[in-house]
């Protein structure tokens, strides 16, 4: 990997999520070598995918190059591979560009979807975990009204605008709000020869309420303002199989659609190598309260992969971003501590509270001593998000998209940039451009 | 395809570039029926390509979604599709997705790249001539230089970092000066354990002067700033062949380089269906004063694909943006007055001058009457582009990256979101994402 051998300890990091992140900023300016490992080239913010998805912003202004983060940093170095084994007794990653020793690892790999063990379900439906994803996403859709217009056979048309998601969590929730604007604002200007009012968003829940990590009212409200949107909500129902077409429920409901999108749950992303019985519930590593991997002395997991079990979360925090922040932030300082022989410090979850937004000017967020929703909570949702992208460019041109899609009430980003290679029935473009 | 039969008469334009979109327009609001057909659902603004290509601009901002060119215009459709042939007995174009009748035909189908004919530059070179392409161009760039970290070859080091421009025009001057600056600003900072002074970046023209549609002044202009920037320039100078890895010529020289851009001339992108006859030098259509396919009476080509032939243009026009958009607008009065019976005009070109940029304050700009060069020229370079961007979001989004570019030195939009599926010997990542 021609990463130069020094006197210093070197800390391996995989993945350039917000948890790895933290812990590469945590880590600067010390008598450390930093190795950061990612296989894409760029940090991505998960929260807004589904506004790549959806046309409302351009990949770039949710991404932000990895090496930027680190390039005024002496002794960090960034490789853009996929680590495919871990070797804890030569303590060893191994890459699909070689290998590399460290002194101490950081697993921060995130999470990736969960298919419940189903291929058919892998195999048919859209994913949104990633920018390319999104965009496959976002072609998808477009090329579907395309199809739409050209055909005859009304039970085809339907299904080309029959739009499924399952899982009504924050991102199932978030992309059916902006489908469902879509509805109303862009495709019936952009296709008046289609009957737009034939679109069908089907939202699939399995539990009995959405948003269910969230306030009761958070739910209700949620619900409330996608009803009015006109999505379709499904609740105590879990999609069981998919064909391409034909989507079958534990209930007598079932749809045809040519368009399912998966957000029912999330795995963590394991590396094979650490002894499997640490590997819980979700496919998470085991740590302890300092992150440490149980079982192992200079490994670490932290975020979506790591499952820190207390009373309180006996499996392990949300899968979220403040999480993943606050374990990689106390981790550097961990590890910084270890090194200067002072005592470390053991994590306990702030919670500051969650939130999603549905679509103009309707937001849910649950502060721990304050729950509200509708326009303020949308304005206060907008501001976070904006605080929180990497980059000033990024939050400079989120946020003049944002300003121009509310005023023009436009989604301007169309573009089939990344044809998506239909594996439907109802399939229309099957060469790449 | 799903078109209604109407009582008026159907105007067809293959083609939604400049010159199919002038025409588009100038029918607005009349007793016509006009149907656009593209092979992508956007306009691309091809005179900043290479600012994608080189992590300047994001995708989206220099593209504009075709529908919404025309949704707001009554008995105007948009069909996706590419057209594989002319029928001109049957007065039908035959596409993928179907046959359609018109009554006037409108061939706005632009250029393609001119490979001479010579199938192995064909295979292993770049294009930059679509919005995907220059994605890919991006890709590969930072997929060597990521590559590049890795071997301790230094010959294979050495060809991924050198970059081999085909063309002297404005396209391949351009990137000269753009790839010339990220090796200046970004790529030192990005790579700090790589020699960058080791990356080249060759400029082979043809003729013995770049820019020679442009004037004597500008071309040394462009040769001075372009040398101060790092770039070797080769004149009079035509490639031979391309391997994957070397660049042969028709001098002694030759290059071991892994990406080759082939900016070296572009050729009409004709249909087939028509008289062979009238396909001109250039593979250009040849027609009449009123842009007329010369010996068809309701077939019209107009743009890179339209050859006009006069004593001052014997080739026809420049393969450039304005004599598309004055041809095109002129079309349509032309069709109007046809369609009530009154006098027709006959084309002639208004060159309001032409210009390219080098870098950072370096333009050179010829006027009809005033040619300058430097700051100014840059200034008039980035107004000029701005200006005739397509779309208010697009323009404020491109501004706003150009002040952060240019008080930043940077570039940020480094995105690898299609992966560049490698060719070449050296290759890296083969995988799709």
């Amino acid at each position: 990997m021609n990463i130069p051998q020094t006197s210093f300890p070197r800390v391996v990091i995989i993945g350039g999520g917000f948890a790895g992140l933290a812990v590469a900023k945590g880590l600067q300016k010390q008598e450390l070598q930093v190795v950061l490992l990612d296989k894409h080239n760029y940090h991505t913010f998960q929260p807004l995918l589904y506004q790549v998805a959806t046309g409302g912003l351009e990949p770039d202004s949710i991404a932000f190059p990895l090496r930027k983060t680190i390039n005024n940093l002496e002794n960090y170095f960034f490789r853009l591979t996929e680590v495919t084994n871990i070797n804890s007794e030569t303590n060893t990653v191994e890459t699909t560009i070689g290998n590399l020793e460290y002194d101490y690892l950081v697993i921060a790999t995130g999470s990736k979807t969960n298919f419940f063990g189903n291929k058919n379900i892998e195999e048919n439906v859209m994913e949104m975990k990633s920018v390319p994803q999104s965009l496959n996403i976002r072609s998808l859709i477009i090329e579907n009204f395309e199809e739409a217009l050209l055909t005859s056979d009304l039970e085809e048309r339907k299904a080309l605008m029959n739009f499924v998601i399952v899982g009504g969590g924050p991102t199932g929730v978030e992309l059916a709000g902006a489908l469902a604007e879509m509805k109303k604002g862009i495709l019936p200007k952009d296709y008046p020869d289609l009957d737009i009012r034939q679109m069908q968003i089907n939202l699939i829940q399995g539990s009995d309420r959405l948003l269910d990590a969230m306030s009761k009212k958070a739910s209700q409200k949620s619900e409330d303002f996608l009803i009015k949107l006109g999505v379709n909500i499904w609740k105590n129902v879990y999609v069981q199989d998919y064909d391409g077409l034909n989507v079958t429920t534990n209930t007598e409901e079932s749809f045809k659609a040519s368009t399912v999108i998966w957000a029912a749950g999330v795995i963590g992303g394991t590396i094979d190598g650490l002894n499997q019985d640490i590997v819980q519930r979700g496919r998470r590593f085991k740590v302890d309260e300092f992150n440490k991997v149980v079982g192992y002395d200079n490994v670490y997991a932290i975020g979506d992969v790591a499952s820190m079990q207390s009373e309180e979360y006996p499996h392990g925090h949300p899968m979220m971003a403040q999480p993943a922040i606050q374990q990689g932030k106390l981790l550097a300082k961990n590890i910084l501590a270890q090194l200067k022989g002072k005592k470390q410090k053991s994590f306990s979850y702030h919670d500051k509270g969650s939130m999603a937004t549905i679509g103009r000017n309707k937001a849910v967020v649950d502060l721990p001593k304050w729950k509200f929703q509708g326009v303020f909570a949308w304005f206060v949702w907008m501001f976070v998000h904006l605080f929180s992208l990497i980059g000033f460019r990024n939050k400079v041109i989120v946020f003049m998209n944002w300003v121009y899609n509310y005023i023009r009430f436009d989604r301007e980003t169309r573009l089939i940039i990344r044809p998506f290679k239909n594996k439907n029935k109802y399939s229309f473009r099957k060469e790449d451009a």
